[in-house]
């Protein structure tokens, strides 16, 4: 039913832009619009949905995932392309497979695909896009990357439940995986506990790698973990999120095992104090930008400026970081039903913290999706 | 050093082909060629890196991986570009942004950046290429995705020994995953517990999402766990592989848990016997055509000719599957030091089978790289 209502939304924009049909691209790492319209997310191959101005969306998919496709996508009507195999280039003789060209003159006995949008724009491979405008005798596809994007901004009741039962795994994951770790661990054995609690709780796989970053690593705003064994009186960083339905939560605490040192402790308080405020800030109707200002200038005013990279939030659902992005450039205001991460980022350049909690706006003010541990110094004795 | 090597054999490459520089494009789900060159994967952004015919390599990364990439990277030189954000588009502003263009007039004090070659072509995003193809003042670059394939192909003894180590994790974690599983459990605590062993047997990452898919689901070529139930009396497919210095291991086996039917018996007999006659033809010198033909002729002999997706072998190493690919097309002879996956995928429509495991050409022969119950029905009880 959802996943129809958004072909439907697509087609009405579609004749609001006089637009024939949006090709929709995602990626394995970077599924989140097809996943969004289909229910499919591909492994190993990349993807597509046509949404035609009449009629119902195609999904595109590589040459090896045609069952696994029919067991997942809630769209019926399924065709492979070779472009959509792997980089390695493989090429499949034997097996059949479709056009754009061949697609595009199929739906053309219906309507004419002559001006032609897309999504995930960013990302589209240079050959897929040349084959596109070819099947368009030439003309170029117009950039759409709004329509997904703010269509995703606003989450329905079961977006939001979905989000909900992710963090509600990933605070389990959390509270057991603080429970194992001990000096002398490593911290791909430390984020390899998180992902199995994080899979034993009911995800149906990690929202992305989990990563735990300690000591001098701590200083990685992205991250993946090392054999580096952590250590007593050290900063851990840890990033630990589930996806469920094809949401993924994300929450990001950092500790210390053993002593605290008074420069940690004030790094750590700097933190909590900004993900506090940031909470208290967010409302219906503030301007992203206003959010930050307010951040920012605090995370200023206690002398951690110079290493600011972003935030102090971004969008959260079918990816971990999606729009709006709370920054200095954002005019949108806040609206009921947008769900956000709070991300406070800081480092003086030897350690760095990361702590992370989602967070929805509602008619009055913002549910916090993830309590856990909320202004806590959390130190494992 | 073999990093500097293969930067060496680059530049000598560009000089036969009379090019000014290569760039190579890599994402986080398919980051084999950036590795190849710099030891860095990206997690969520996009990377590159750029090889000029003169001078040490750059290596291009997103806005937030700049501590994260020097804590990996063997090129020391990093710039970041806005266009290698993830694809929900945050503006960083604030962060010191690099571009194309900036980058080539820098190069161009040694030597003019006029003809590039690309690598990673089939993925390169639009917005990229056309960024550099106007730092290029309108010249089209040169696709050149041979160059890194190729080299990629010939693997040096600390590859082979990074695959090695990646199936002897892999057979140790099939061994305590094969003693865990029981009736009633799902696919997804199935694959978890697979991936939990990789991960304390020494990997850095898994290979690729491990995979269970059982029953019904065991017609998929490329799959996802789900949170079906494994029962007794049905086919359950798994594929398992580890990462270790970038290399990925991949064993596939399929099995059943208590009794095995006459009709599953003879799918399991005709994979372990194509599987063994892909050993036995594998040998330097053959074209891959011709292991091609006799393997497959054997199974269309077996009456499961209508189902061939392709195999019967792929190159193995950076990626999962990498060239060169063993098919009906493919003229290449087998060569020392090339290492493969025997991948026989064969079903009967209601269920399917994968059988995998690493092979290395040598001088005189074939290195198994796996002998993992090679030949082996599995039947848990």
């Amino acid at each position: 039913m959802e996943f129809k209502e958004r072909t439907n939304r697509i087609q009405n924009e579609l004749k609001r832009r006089n637009l024939d049909a949006l090709f929709v691209f995602s990626t394995e790492s970077e599924p989140a619009n097809v996943r969004y319209l289909s229910n499919y997310w591909p492994n190993f191959e990349m993807t597509g949905v046509l949404v035609p101005l009449h009629g119902g969306p195609i999904l595109i998919i590589g040459p090896e995932s045609e069952t696994f496709a029919r067991s997942r996508s809630k769209i019926k009507d399924i065709r492979k392309i070779i472009d959509f195999r792997v980089s390695s280039l493989p090429e499949y003789p034997g097996v059949n497979i479709a056009t754009f060209d061949g697609i595009f003159k199929e739906l053309s006995s219906v309507h004419p695909i002559e001006k032609l949008g897309v999504s995930g724009y960013t990302m589209l491979p240079v050959p897929v896009y040349r084959k596109m405008k070819d099947a368009l005798k030439g003309r170029e596809p117009v950039i759409c990357d709004d329509i997904l994007l703010e269509m995703r901004m606003i989450k329905s009741n079961n977006e939001l439940d979905c989000l909900r039962e992710a963090y509600r795994i990933t605070e389990k994951a959390w509270e057991a995986t603080l429970g194992v770790i001990k000096p002398g661990m490593t911290e791909l054995e430390i984020s390899s506990e998180a992902e199995h609690f994080l899979m034993w709780q009911g995800a149906e796989e990690t929202g992305f790698q989990v990563w735990c970053c300690s000591g001098p690593n701590s200083n990685q705003a992205i991250s993946r973990s090392t054999h580096r064994k952590v250590q007593e009186g050290e900063l851990i960083q840890m990033e630990v999120g589930a996806r469920v339905g094809g949401y993924s939560s994300a929450i990001s605490r950092t500790f210390v095992l053993g002593s605290i040192s008074g420069e940690q402790e004030r790094l750590l308080r700097v933190g909590l104090n900004a993900e506090a405020l940031t909470i208290k800030t967010m409302k219906p109707g503030i301007k992203g930008k206003d959010v930050q200002k307010t951040v920012h200038d605090y995370i200023k005013k206690e002398g951690f400026g110079d290493h600011i990279l972003y935030g102090p939030a971004h969008g959260i659902g079918l990816m971990e970081c999606e729009g709006p992005y709370i920054e200095a450039t954002q005019e949108l205001e806040l609206k009921p039903n947008m769900t956000f991460n709070i991300d406070i980022w800081l480092s003086n350049s030897k350690m760095g913290l990361r702590f992370e909690r989602g967070v929805a706006i509602t008619e009055s003010g913002i549910e916090v999706l993830s309590d856990y541990k909320r202004g806590e110094l959390i130190i494992l004795r």
